[in-house]
């Protein structure tokens, strides 16, 4: 209800920057991150410990991961597609880890190359070392509302998956739009059918606002309790590796959705929309969710009436 | 709940065109509202009797009017402003009017010269002559959830002005986020607190997609009971008297993300598109939503995809 604290994770450094088509330096992905530090996230998916050959815009992970502020309230989370990944991800100092799971099985094979099961024993294990070794876990999973490859994902699937990654003693159970096709009515059965199992302390929602329904999901989550969910700072990225899944869901548009309501997500707007600048500036390209657009016209008509001196 | 009916009520004909700089001819109004019909819309704002010198964009409303496809189950409403405008419509043949009353002193005299008292008034003598006629009425409540000028409405205000328009004899409240400036968390409490006087069939909703939550507020609207919409075909339009309040909710992006749901809208989305491509052509500039830029973007993406022979 109103006045409840949302946590937002930003992905942007890492689900953001993976999709672009060129590399961006570690010192302009430290500024990204100090300005999203500034306007007051506290969660943040900083990098992925995936093969450089794979992923080669976050081939600085180690460079990156040494050089990232600390606080004590700031977590850090980090993608590993598996043990090896994971071991790197620990020696470069990680405190919290993201696995990632497909629904499908087409998915799977098309992403990491793997079946299902294999995906699923491949995180289970990481899952259950970084249990053993003290980190925290966010457990993807991956198309859970539809899959480029095999449509509509039913949801007796994604409660099962989600029911393994948690028995294998996942944090959080991280339930993904991968390609932005879920609707908010699906959004809000899907969220109501775990929310009994997991509780909204261990569960978090990811969408894109690839048809513009963003932030009808997220607000569907919300109203099914779920109080953590991504976002992409000027709605950066996508996966490269699913047809038709441009744009994260902004994260501006968001924290404006959640604010205006009466949540409260301890974020500056206005900082928001200088840390959206501070992007631009260094991936060279124009971002920004619907808020913005509308605030920078606004800004504009503002300009253009005010007298000339 | 999924299954459940949903009326849209599309008001890209008055709400839309009177927006634009320039005329659309009534000829082209007219291959619009067909291609709406093919579509499957039946309930559509048609124009607006409101003096030429203000909306010259709707200045054929008699000439439109006499020549609109008639069938048993389509209604078509028209905007009056005033007494003389209901005598103009109903001389014209409307059976169904729309009047509007904005909820803040502020916006009543900057868009109709009137003071809220005045303006509630002539709206009110607007309903209970209608009624009397036999005619159906709609009341839109204008700025229910803020106001360019005096900044958020009180709730308290929207639930006395709906219950005075509902009193002189309205047959539905339009509650209308005309700037486009509501959040779902705000748009479920308002809803919620008027469902109890009015219930779902004497309600409906009127959102702008101006900050990116026209979906979002249109669910959150369906959570509260709501089971009537408003959308403008291809986004179409705004309110020109209002700064900051370009673009509609976009036809197709409230029936892709009700059709999705489940909810049944009677409306086909491949013939939604195929309308939005006949407004296109007669107003002369690219119209769409979020969906229709996403599904162009895979039709694209499937051309260039395509063996060529």
């Amino acid at each position: 209800m109103t006045g409840d604290r949302v946590t937002i994770n930003e992905v942007g450094p890492r689900d953001g920057l993976q999709n672009l088509a060129t590399f961006v330096d570690t010192d302009d992905k430290l500024r990204i991150i100090r300005s999203l530090l500034d306007s007051g996230i506290r969660s943040i998916e900083a990098t992925s410990f995936v093969s450089p050959r794979w992923v080669p815009q976050l081939r600085d992970a180690d460079a990156l991961m040494a050089k990232l502020p600390q606080a004590g309230d700031v977590e850090y989370s980090v993608l590993v597609p598996n043990m090896k990944g994971y071991e790197r991800a620990v020696a470069a100092g990680a405190r919290s880890v993201a696995v990632v799971v497909s629904c499908t099985e087409t998915m799977n094979r098309k992403n990491i190359a793997m079946s299902l099961d294999e995906a699923i024993a491949v995180s289970c294990d990481v899952i259950g070392r970084a249990a053993a070794d003290g980190l925290r876990t966010r457990a993807y999973l991956a198309v859970a509302f539809e899959c480029p490859f095999e449509g509509p994902t039913p949801l007796d699937v994604v409660i099962r998956l989600a029911g393994r990654l948690s028995d294998a003693g996942a944090s959080e159970i991280a339930v993904a739009d991968t390609i932005g096709a879920a609707d908010p009515t699906s959004v809000h059965r899907c969220f109501s059918a775990l929310m009994p199992d997991h509780g909204s302390a261990r569960l978090s929602a990811h969408f894109h606002d690839t048809r513009g329904l963003g932030c009808a999901n997220a607000f569907a989550a919300l109203q099914a309790g779920v109080r953590k969910l991504d976002a992409s700072i000027g709605g950066l990225g996508g996966c490269p590796f699913a047809p038709g899944a441009a744009g994260n869901l902004a994260t501006e548009d968001l924290v404006h959705m959640l604010e205006a309501g009466g949540y409260s997500t301890g974020v500056d707007l206005d900082r928001l929309a200088a840390a959206v600048a501070v992007a631009e500036s260094c991936v060279g390209q124009p971002l920004g969710g619907h808020w913005l657009r509308w605030r920078r016209s606004q800004e504009r008509a503002g300009d253009a009436a005010s007298p000339v001196q």
